[in-house]
């Protein structure tokens, strides 16, 4: 009996692009969607009613092994779980933890019954099993949670890699069994997803996804993006799958990505995608427009009086010029962080809804080309 | 001619206190009134929403050092002023960057003319007169203006606190004539305020405010308060002059205070007050309750599911708890910062509206007492 379930309601005729309807204890989302990313249970400078109300945000992703560190998921259990914790009225996604432990923690040792690490906040040593992170997230009370995986760095041996991912694919099904005996008694609906890993080689991707088909999941993620691998990899790698998961279910690929990169992963059957990139590069200065991106710290935009991008609508470009947001930024003060976050997450969210909008009218592919052609214009030109 | 009008509305009997309405171009203020510190034209951490539409906050104060700067007050000037620059609709006043130059820039000299001083971002030499500061400020379109003053640190030797505060009259009768000259073409209503010096010596305040009689400000202004003196001491000062000042203008006391100081100052007549405790001690970890003050890292908040203040209505307190709080701050989420400001910002303004409400209802002297007590009680506890 699924969990979560997955309507369909929209399909490119020429791509793998669809509009589903992901329906949650926390609200239906309308997909493809994308997650800002709530690592320690805030996205960065916004509050919980700029992201629900303003924005429009439906998911959020928090991380479960930052979140497990602190303030701990026992925490969160006795206050009520991670949407009471932090206010949050609408669904949440939580990693596995796999990624941070492979990326944030200095030792760690892979065993066949789970992985060992040092915090890397004060050293202390932990252990995540398949079936410890399953029960860490159903303390939290996440909406759909993610198996233990290994998300190994790139690049890679084929023979390093093949072990790794038959490792993933064993504890995806421990994972999955622990997951299944917890919820049976449970009122509450949740999903966990298995996570699609094997490196940059194909062969071992298709191998994964075809184990992972057994275990009849809700959804299925597709992890071990954003490694540092080549882009063109990383679009390589989902579509190695694209036939294979079934198209009945959402799929959800981990860390992607650019804005110009959305649509692509959306043609290529891409029901889900979450990233720091909109609230980090916000921070630093990086905003991302309707027209190319805006380094705001140079001195054309000192006596701009124009907004981030004319084209947006939300908060900061309706109320605030980039000279402005210009001069927070130099001040080092936090109202820059709060209303550049708040336009890239916003920026992000709008791509998504023009997406839906193309598959809906059946204009996808002229909108993919489009996306594609302003993309490579923007790359020449670098900056508005 | 006032540029700013002023009425008195309702007084308390028994006390100095009263409540009035402040016209200013940019609405109508009741006082007493606290405003907040937006130093780089911004209060750090909220939005120019959440303070004008959330908290209701009809004032803000913006420091005139830091503007001139950094961007700039011709920057400034050339975007439409401070108003449109910041996107604040409601009133502004700005110091005059006396306190500044003596408290953050390194290298000074004070000469009859003015203060000569090192910026304390790159080094650069300045120079501040009564009339340059006039003509920055008019740049910035600043509702209520402040002329130039030395503000001597604590403490000082009558005879230096004497003759600086002669030239502080001297300057302000400069700054006054320059004002007048320059407004006198001008369709914006702007306000410039004196003000008293005098170190913490009473005969000398009473001369320096029976000397700024003669300019028929619309308003006066007490400042070297909060360099270092004891409490005590703050409120002696402004005693001093509360028989010179005229009762039918508005009197503000620069820099001050602490919650429980607040109904002290209206007590003595004073209509208006700034101070950076609200946002600073907020990102420091130092929350203002009706009920004490709450040390949001001490781990007694841990699991602590209530709001920061159980009597408040704030954003902040209406939505998240203790526990989380402590969370966001001990991960040093900017997110605490906005959270924790919006909530002290909305304590000074609650406390602010308590003490007009007592002053209309004829119970202003029991409201005082039982601020006294509290806060003794508290100063006793330490914590909630």
């Amino acid at each position: 009996m699924p969990q979560i379930s997955y309507e369909i309601i929209a399909e490119c005729p020429d791509t793998r692009a669809r509009v589903g309807l992901l329906h949650t204890p926390h609200g239906s989302i309308e997909t493809p969607v994308f997650m800002p990313v709530g690592t320690q249970a805030t996205v960065k400078g916004l509050t919980q009613r700029d992201l629900a109300e303003d924005i429009g945000v439906p998911i959020l992703l928090a991380n479960t092994y930052h979140l497990y560190l602190r303030p701990g998921h026992e925490l969160i259990r006795k206050l009520g779980g991670l949407h009471k914790f932090m206010s949050w009225p609408n669904a949440i996604l939580t990693d596995s933890g796999g990624f941070q432990v492979f990326s944030l923690s200095g030792l760690r040792k892979i065993e066949e019954e789970g992985v060992l690490f040092h915090s890397h906040l004060n050293g202390d040593a932990h252990t995540f099993t398949p079936q410890s992170i399953v029960d860490v997230q159903l303390a939290y009370g996440s909406d759909i949670q993610m198996v233990l995986d290994e998300c190994p760095e790139y690049p890679v041996s084929h023979e390093y890699a093949r072990q790794s991912m038959l490792r993933t694919v064993r504890w995806a099904k421990q994972a999955n069994d622990h997951f299944r005996m917890r919820i049976a008694d449970s009122p509450t609906r949740h999903a966990l997803f298995p996570i699609v890993q094997g490196s940059m080689y194909p062969d071992l991707r298709k191998e994964c996804a075809r184990a992972l088909l057994d275990l009849d999941t809700d959804g299925y993620a597709i992890g071990g993006l954003s490694v540092g691998e080549p882009r063109p990899l990383s679009l390589e790698a989902v579509e190695a799958t694209e036939d294979i998961l079934p198209r009945s279910k959402p799929r959800y690929a981990m860390g992607v990505g650019m804005p110009a990169e959305l649509p692509e992963y959306v043609a290529r059957g891409i029901d889900m995608m979450d990233c720091v990139l909109p609230s980090r590069n916000a921070r630093n200065g990086y905003l991302f427009t309707s027209e190319g991106r805006v380094i705001i710290k140079h001195a054309r935009y000192r006596e701009d009086e124009g907004p981030v991008d004319p084209n947006c609508s939300c908060y900061t470009c309706l109320n605030y010029s980039r000279a402005y947001l210009r001069h927070l930024f130099q001040g080092k003060e936090i109202l820059y962080s709060v209303l550049a976050t708040r336009h890239n997450v916003q920026r992000y969210l709008d791509i998504m809804r023009e997406i839906r909008h193309a598959i809906k009218l059946g204009s996808f592919l002229e909108y993919l080309k489009c996306a594609r052609s302003i993309a490579a214009e923007a790359e020449a030109r670098a900056e508005v």
